[in-house]
């Protein structure tokens, strides 16, 4: 029997709420069907308190049996060689599934993340700009041509390109219509929606039980 | 038997030879003793001449018989699958193996490339600085514990990293004396030598072309 664990923070502010990356493999379980645990490291002292499971100090990590995966892409990766649901299994399929995903961590998110983290701390800059708005233009041409990013269907590649996108200050960056309705379709599937209302869940049930142990 | 075509620009200026990325494709199929031929795409026009099969308009991208490929980390994994020189066959190896490869990608070089650009264009952000500073501290502790990153052994996974590392004023930012190491051993390989020294020969023999087209 599959004994998928997800490990992600206990707690977190609001802000990231629906964004913390458990999300993404969450999600991948949902879409195929696996069953999951969600377990949790503590917030504070969260950059150093879990180097032996993930070096860089982030989440999620993925346990699955004796195996242990840290970056979300690796662990959709993984999951996406479990179910059919997430990655064809005919080599061309497969293939177009997994350069589609890496497209989405490589092409799209190595310029969205910098993108936002010059655009939060007040210096944003016009030559990163405008790189992120040539990918974006060239993944709109892709995404006018095409439903899904590989193999004609929902694949893993989709469930990550959309969750890279829908950062709602990327998406509202341009006029963009092909994509804004690829992301649209993509986080109106119900698997997405659970993810996000469990992932939202799980902290909100935090905050009841920080409150509950102020009080006591 | 084996079709690889490797494919890349007809020609790139100076500084970016022994850099281009079809020299990861090139090292790995090296690294593997798989056959390959390289072919080529006009520098001119790079931008839009070859988006049907490089939708950002980058290279390499790689065709395995009826199968292509874009995305230099896509065409790693699809190679390492091809042979276990490149990636070991038991599951904890392979998805350790698929986890550095990812976290290359996305972990280290979503900071290095965007501190590199914003570098070359002036506008060096103390932020994104001390961002890089402190994955590659994290990264530094890692390979301070462990030769390779993933399996014991080499992987694709170090070919990756240190293809991500070596660009030298990444290097040169900081002491990090086990990621130095760690960069030297992995480009010491036959492979990495004979793959850079192909690149640079390619890109060589094109002036030779250019030469000649110029003095008929």
């Amino acid at each position: 029997m599959s004994e998928l664990t997800i490990w992600t923070l206990d707690w977190v502010p609001e802000g990231p709420r629906g964004f913390v990356r458990d999300l993404r493999l969450r999600w991948a379980c949902e879409e195929a069907g696996l069953p999951y645990a969600v377990r949790t490291i503590p917030f504070e002292d969260r950059e150093t308190n879990h180097l032996a499971h993930q070096p860089f100090g982030q989440v999620p990590f993925l346990k699955d049996g004796d195996l242990e995966i840290f970056e979300s892409g690796a662990g959709l990766l993984h999951l996406a060689r479990k179910s059919d649901r997430l990655m064809p299994r005919d080599p061309v399929g497969a293939a177009e599934t997994v350069q589609w995903t890496i497209a989405a961590l490589n092409s799209i998110e190595m310029v969205t993340v910098p993108w936002w983290f010059l655009k939060i701390t007040g210096a944003e800059n016009e030559g990163l700009t405008g790189w992120m708005g040539q990918r974006l233009a060239q993944l709109e041409r892709v995404l006018s041509e095409q439903e899904w990013l590989a193999a004609g269907r929902f694949t893993v590649a989709d469930l990550l390109m959309a969750d890279v996108l829908r950062v709602s200050k990327v998406r509202a960056f341009g006029a963009r219509p092909a994509t804004e309705a690829y992301v649209t379709r993509v986080t109106d599937r119900p698997s997405f929606r659970k993810a996000r209302a469990d992932q939202i869940g799980h902290f909100e049930a935090a905050d009841r039980k920080r409150a509950e142990e102020r009080s006591n």
